[in-house]
């Protein structure tokens, strides 16, 4: 009997948000992978302590150290295909007799680093996906007030694009949500103010993880922020609410 | 010491991804309210099927008839804002000495009917809220392919929106999710067409539930839904990944 690989969704942070599946498998796994900095103990890791069996077999893949060679670099690139790749191929090698269980942030099909091992075992292994609450949602829920109503358009944007295709989107959009706000922090800011957005904007830092923080975006005060940040600004609701008839 | 109001995230229709923290309050609450039509089960009820205490006392909160009525006239709107205030009261009172649980699908606060609640019980009763896997992450979870990739836009939808606009923001985005599909397929399906990304489109029917259906929308050969079905496209990844240098 050939075993699998499991990737489970993590939920935005609080171990208390893992769904009943994923939590049962974490529990019970013999053989954990998961993602991280080189030095760093990796937010997935840190998001299931306490949690592994005793025992358990541990599989830290870490980026290639990213110091000497600019992100966007063929150089770069090349060595993280090569990460990934390698990372692939050890996958698959152990889960011809055990199972392994991999840890992914939020949800693993929503910007997870997971996906580019699962493109590369598509057809090889016998693969399972756990679905996770999306970090997004942990954050908007952290602001305490509902992200869309009625007919709302949401748009979920990278901090990673470029200004004006940022500013295009957020004017077109109710409510919004902005990944990888990080570095890109003073760029998202500049294209909420140049769309009139800024005064609704929000940024959560670390949304359900200890050290939540969650502050209006024009009171943030500074340009800087952690990796596990997200900016949104909440919809107000299209037109009024047109009835339930189709309801189950 | 008075209760509170707790509105429990059931996720997509798998008990198995309620998270664990919602299972525990649902597994031991003594009074359970949810939404649901008139002469139905209700989805949120039949999903934590099995799960309710003995002795537990339910509060069906059904919405007002929808037959004579159409949904968007003035009356019935009164009648919608009517039910919502009513069971605001009833369940502001029962909080007065009890916890009372609230089922709800997917996320609370994302186009969900608890929000109508949560805004009129605001201030009055101590309420929580607690996240769920949205059914968007339940359905493209179920297709099997990743929803989002690098700098991909992702819009979220609404088919009860005019097709113009339908059209206009599957042009702007890469990935896109339509929620409330249902009788709007028809012209859900021509924004898509007319757009030129129909035969990239998936329609999710129940996604995680019992009767599951998950095709492609051009082959799925006629017009029309259940409630629970949602459209989505995939986001093909708008540039490779710019590496992973502020991860914790
Ligand atoms: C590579 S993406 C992974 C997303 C993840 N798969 C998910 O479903 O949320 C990482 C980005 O997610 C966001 N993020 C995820 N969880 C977060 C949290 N709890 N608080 C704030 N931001 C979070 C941050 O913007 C971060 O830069
Ligand atoms: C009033 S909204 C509620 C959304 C819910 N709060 C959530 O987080 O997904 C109802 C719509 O959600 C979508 N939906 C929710 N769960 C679904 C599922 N499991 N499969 C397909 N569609 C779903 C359908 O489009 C439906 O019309």
């Amino acid at each position: 009997m050939p075993g699998k690989i499991i990737c489970t969704g993590l939920g935005p942070g609080d171990p208390d948000l893992i769904s009943v599946r994923a939590d049962r498998l974490i529990r019970t796994a013999r053989h954990v992978a998961y993602f991280r900095k080189a030095g760093r103990a990796g937010q997935a890791r840190r998001i299931v302590e306490g949690m592994l069996a005793p025992g358990v077999i541990e599989y830290p893949m870490e980026y290639p150290v990213t110091t000497e060679l600019p992100v966007n670099s063929p150089a770069y690139r090349d060595a993280l295909a090569g990460f990934y790749e390698d990372w692939a191929n050890r996958l698959a090698d152990l889960a011809r007799t055990q199972d392994v269980v991999v840890l992914c942030e939020g949800d693993p099909f929503f910007y997870g680093s997971f996906m580019h091992l699962h493109a590369r075992l598509q057809g090889r292994v016998e693969m399972e996906i756990v679905p996770g609450i999306t970090g997004m949602t942990g954050c908007w829920n952290a602001t305490g007030i509902p992200i869309t109503w009625g007919d709302d358009v949401l748009t979920v944007l990278t901090g990673t694009m470029q200004e004006a295709d940022l500013a295009r989107h957020m004017q077109a959009a109710d409510a919004l949500v902005v990944m990888k706000t990080g570095r890109n922090l003073p760029k998202v800011r500049r294209a909420l103010a140049a769309t009139g957005r800024l005064e609704e904007a929000w940024l959560v830092e670390r949304g359900t993880m200890p050290g939540q923080r969650v502050v209006r975006l024009a009171e943030a005060g500074y340009n800087d922020c952690p990796y596990f940040a997200i900016v949104l600004v909440h919809g107000q609701g299209r037109r009024p609410e047109s009835g339930h008839g189709d309801e189950a």
